[in-house]
Order: structure tokens, then C-alpha cells, then sequence
């Protein structure tokens, strides 16, 4: 186990001189052993498969239990295809048995309020929209986890929102109904090169004891990832230029670098999200 | 296993007709038998233990690799009072000997594109803002799921959003970072009642195949929980008026049942997130 967790610790930071905590359990093991798994077998995932899913994605926290989430199981080829294209054509949505779209979902709070002659003007607010966001992220990654517990694995989908219109046209979706992203699941395709565990910046990057350490007092951690990344890409052999900064740079740059997100708010509010 | 499998399940959703799902796991065990824990011993979270909490923080994806969140790790007594304020006078939040604090940190990457001289202007959009949420959210579940591993126990505080510039405040943080919620971790008292897992919407209710179900199709699946929900609060002998569907109307009847959140927009604007 202790060696193991070794590993593991060793594999997430990219660095072999950090120790592996004292405190360890199987659960942690698995969490620390998550990757994004991007080429699946055509096999599909079984409905006792997804109703453990679905059953782990209920069990996590949801804000004063209004449940504002749903999800889709997409499970037809043709609306694969069409999500995948409103992605920015990510060949793995087309590919994988199943796409599960994430929805921050108030239509339901909307109808229940309706069902009891009650108002529902809390909606009309960003704060319901980052409840519904919130809900269905923690869901989400109850779900994710409960799956690479089967012996399954995925990707999470951000380029759901790049279209968000067209998304809700191929789902059905109602007013202040959105998909926040979605998740391809599938057992991951033996033939293809097994995807990697990326590092991720050293703990006292992230994490903050008692107050917000400045960025400058963050500098050196970040150059230790820079030089973490240099070597995972060079073990990894992809030719890869420039640091992670670069990258993150890169990614931030303008309204031009967001893949058609810049029209977020103008897109929900067409949607029913009057975001107040 | 199975034995303790159906328990899982007829608990999660408050009814015995339900079987089991024949896919099971020992980690969708685990995350099946979450609940929201408010009374804690005084017992310090270990270094050993946050260390890996944190770690399995981190295996969570993250959206283009950004990282856009970052936790502060609150003991102080004095600020876990102020911060339990804050949230409305949570007294769990005083007394928990650790809280975490979750963060959308769009402050790092403005550091990190200054830093190589690059321009950062997504940052000022609302979908950069809503990366950070999800990324902070899904770095939580693992956390949470991981500190239940190893026998501590929490509850999420979305009152960390009700005074987001006093939190802002008394955690130091710099503008575009913002206390997405907090979440308080030690172990159970167990001299307190022990907290309950609550029942949530059946399956069909959330869980859509191919397309979105329209509301009055959910209606069915919302009555039968106002049931389950009225048989659970019978059982723990809680002296709860009126359906979940009243209950959760009335949390969403208007700007006044926002706790101070009906302020959102302007707050984030203030703190340095345009929300274009």
C-alpha cells in the first residue's frame, strides 16, 4: 500500500521527492488514479452500471436539497455525433457508448413552485444559476468516481457550452434548463496508448493555510510545476513548446480564446436565465 | 454485500421497493452512505490527514488544466467564529475544527499571464468565472469523499456566499478570487444525534434517456418523493410542516429568500470579476 501510495503521489505532482501522506485509505488510492480517458471500446455501460452511477451522483451534497440538476444518458449515435460537433468536433463524444450531459437544472424548482401556487423569483438570479452549477458539478464527480470504480472511465466535457443553444435544441432541454458540461464513459480502448495521469501544481500552490497566500509567495511553486510539466511532456515524447504558463497564457488570452463562450451571458439569458 | 447494498439504496431514496442495482462497488458503497454532519469533537484535522484530502483534491479534473481554484485551510478559532457569522451564524462552523474554504482563483492566472508578458482579457468573461466554480466544486467532492474515507465527516456552507467581501476579508484575498462555498471537516460527535442520510428524487426524476423529460412527465416521481420526504421526517420524529415541494418553494420565492445572495452580480463585479 505504502508503496503504492508512493507512486501515486509521485505520478500526480511529477516529482519523486514528495513523501505519500501517513493518512491513506483505498477511496484516496482511487481518487489519486483518476485520468482523462479519451479513446473507449464500443462496449456499452450496462443500466445496472448507470443506476449505481446515478445512485453515487444523487449521494453528494445539494444545496438546501432543492436538487437543482438533472442529466441526459445519451446513448444514440447521431446525437453523439451532433454533441460532439457542438464541442468543437471532439471525436471521443461521437465515440464513446455514452455521453452524460451535466444540467444546472431550475425548470424543475420553476414547475414544483407552479404545482404549489407559490412564486419563484429566486430564480431570476446568478445565485440560483451557481447553485444549479454547483449541484450538478459535486453530482458529477460522485459519478466519475463511481465509474472508474467499474472498471470505466471518460472525459469531462467543457465544449458542451461552446453552442449551449444548439445542445438544448438536441436535448430537448426547457427555459432555465442549461448543460454545464458533459462526461463520455466507456472502458477504456486497450489498443490505444493509455492515457496519462496529468501533475498538478505542488499542494502549497493550492492550498492556503488560515489566509490567501499572495501570488508573488506563489511564484516558486509555479516554477517548480513549469519544470514538473517540462519533464512529463518530455517523458511522454509530445512535442510540446512552451511552459504550462505559456499554455494557461494561451488559453486566457481574449474573448477570441473561448471557443464561442464569450456569448455566455447573452445565451442564457435567451435561455431563461435573466441572471440578476 | 448486497444486504448492505439495498440498505444504501433504500435509504438514499427513503423507500424499500427499490432493488439494488447489480453493479456495485466499494467505493460507490462509500459514496452511497454520505450525510451532512454539523456536530463535531474538537479533534484536530492532521497535517497527514489535510495533505491527502488535498491530494485527491487535486485528481479531480480540471478544465484545460487552468487550476482555477485554490483552498484556505481555516483553524483559528476567531476566524472560524467570524466566518461562521458570515454564513448566517452556523454554529458548526465555529465550532468544526477545520473549515475549508473553496475558491475560484482567476488571481493566479492573471499572475501567471503577467508573468510571461501575455494578455489576459478571458478572464473578465462570465464563462472563466464559471470554470473556476466547477473546477473548485469538483476538487470538493473528491476532498469530501476522501476526508469520509477517513472517518471525518462535514457539511458545505453556501453562506460563505451570503458576505462574500467580509469572507474576502478575513481570508486575504485578492481580487477575481472568490469563496465559492466552505466546508467543515472533523469527526462526528457521537454523543450528538447522529446525522441521517436524506432521501433524495427518484432516479427517473433526474436521470433523462436521450432527451430532456418534460416536467409534467416528472410530476409523477415528485410525488412519490413529497411522500418518501414526509415518511422521513415522520421517522426522525422532526416536526417539519408542509411537502419538499413547499419547502423548496419557499427557499426560491424571491430576491428576500436569497440571504443577502439576491447581490451577487454587483458583489462580483466589486471584486474584480466583470462577468462579461
Amino acid at each position: 500500500m505504502n508503496a503504492r501510495a508512493q507512486q501515486l503521489i509521485a505520478t500526480r505532482y511529477g516529482t519523486d521527492t514528495l513523501p505519500a501522506p501517513a493518512a491513506w485509505t483505498p477511496v484516496i488510492d482511487h481518487l489519486l488514479g483518476h485520468r482523462s480517458v479519451r479513446r473507449h471500446l464500443p462496449d456499452p455501460v450496462s443500466e445496472d452500471q448507470l443506476a449505481a452511477i446515478i445512485a453515487a451522483a444523487q449521494s453528494a451534497a445539494t444545496s438546501s436539497n432543492l436538487q437543482a440538476w438533472s442529466v441526459v444518458a445519451v446513448r444514440n449515435p447521431d446525437t453523439r455525433a451532433a454533441l460532439a460537433e457542438c464541442a468543437g468536433g471532439q471525436a471521443h463524444v461521437r465515440d464513446a457508448p455514452l455521453v452524460l450531459v451535466w444540467l444546472a437544472d431550475l425548470a424543475r424548482l420553476a414547475h414544483v413552485a407552479e404545482s404549489v401556487e407559490r412564486p419563484n423569483g429566486a430564480l431570476d438570479y446568478l445565485e440560483m444559476f451557481i447553485i444549479g452549477v454547483v449541484d450538478a458539478a459535486l453530482a458529477a464527480q460522485n459519478a466519475l468516481a463511481a465509474a472508474e470504480s467499474l472498471g470505466l472511465s471518460g472525459c469531462y466535457i467543457g465544449g458542451m457550452r461552446n453552442q449551449p443553444e444548439k445542445v438544448a435544441e438536441l436535448l430537448g432541454l426547457p427555459p432555465r434548463v442549461f448543460a454545464v458540461f458533459g462526461m463520455t464513459l466507456g472502458v477504456e480502448d486497450p489498443a490505444a496508448p493509455p492515457a496519462t495521469v496529468k501533475p498538478r501544481l505542488p499542494q502549497q500552490v493550492v492550498l492556503h493555510q488560515e489566509r490567501y497566500l499572495p501570488v508573488t509567495e506563489q511564484q516558486a511553486g509555479i516554477e517548480a510545476y513549469n519544470a514538473a510539466m517540462a519533464r512529463f511532456y518530455e517523458d511522454q515524447k509530445m512535442n510540446v513548446h512552451g511552459t504550462w504558463a505559456v499554455h494557461s497564457s494561451k488559453r486566457i488570452a481574449g474573448p477570441e480564446t473561448l471557443s464561442g463562450r464569450d456569448r455566455l451571458v447573452e445565451t442564457l439569458r435567451g435561455m431563461g436565465f435573466a441572471l440578476k
